[in-house]
């Protein structure tokens, strides 16, 4: 089963600043070999679902031996059996109609 | 790896009535042996993490067998690793602020 | 326009211990006059879009003023003009398929 | 109060093709003059937060006027009163950790 997946992770207790956690993260989703494209608010990540959990998994096992005590992420998870579709498609398919 | 998890599933392409594919769900996670609240707008559950995650797949596959094209679901999970808490915990640290 | 909202409101920056913070949220929404249901990740509110959102605002400004630097929230919302629904019906839907 | 943003609008009773009613959104957050950038699983926004509001707001209203019956949309908010921060301040952070 494909999934096209939204991951924001937000770790807890250990002050405002939080980028070396997300790039952290950033590299165990290259490491997995997972399609990924950062955003302002989160991360794309695209592949076969067990392949992606596995990698959100993870993300909280690393999180976590950095130091970080406690954290609350957030998933938007979306699969379909009607056709394949890839996260480029889904860009395309609305900026086709704001043409 | 503990968890506290919020899941909301959205079945799309099937009409605006969704109740019977959220009880879908309900039945794969009590078979699934986990602790869970259905609440307005989602399902609390609490287990390991790998127990967790797979009944949240499992609801995908379940759905999707029932005929539902398209899924978007939405998840809130936390883990923490300075101490152990329960759903109920969660509830109680904030009504005794409340009093 | 009647929304029905799950908010759950995650300070930064102030350690793990939340709860104090979650409180004063619950009262801002009371004050408001609003219908909630805490639950042990988030907390379901019903009523008026715009009433319910300068609720949601208003969290914000509390939690900020009690001294977080850093709040990070995510809120899932639902409208519909087909027919009304409440928090209540929501569940009723669910549970009956569950009998 | 400034305000980062991330939506995702999910129009339900409609099919499983909802590209229009995404682009209609990006229109409404265009028209209100808000710094946009569209992603495979929502959209960044950028703004004063009563702005942000407002228009997503208006997204509901527009799309349950080109005759969608159910919206379920999910929104991550974010403020800080630390410091002043863009979207680009956010990516540009993790991506230094990353070299």
């Amino acid at each position: 089963m494909k999934a096209i997946l939204d991951l924001c992770v937000v770790p807890m207790g250990v002050g405002v600043s939080v980028s070396k956690y997300i790039a952290a993260c950033e590299k165990v989703l290259k490491d997995a070999g997972l399609k990924t494209q950062l955003h302002a608010y989160g991360t794309n990540i695209e592949g076969e679902w067990d392949d992606v959990m596995a990698a959100v998994k993870r993300c909280h096992e690393v999180v976590h031996e950095m130091g970080v005590p406690r954290i609350s992420t957030t998933i938007r998870v979306g699969t379909r059996v009607d056709r394949s579709q890839t996260r480029s498609d889904k860009i395309k398919s609305v900026e086709e109609k704001l043409d």
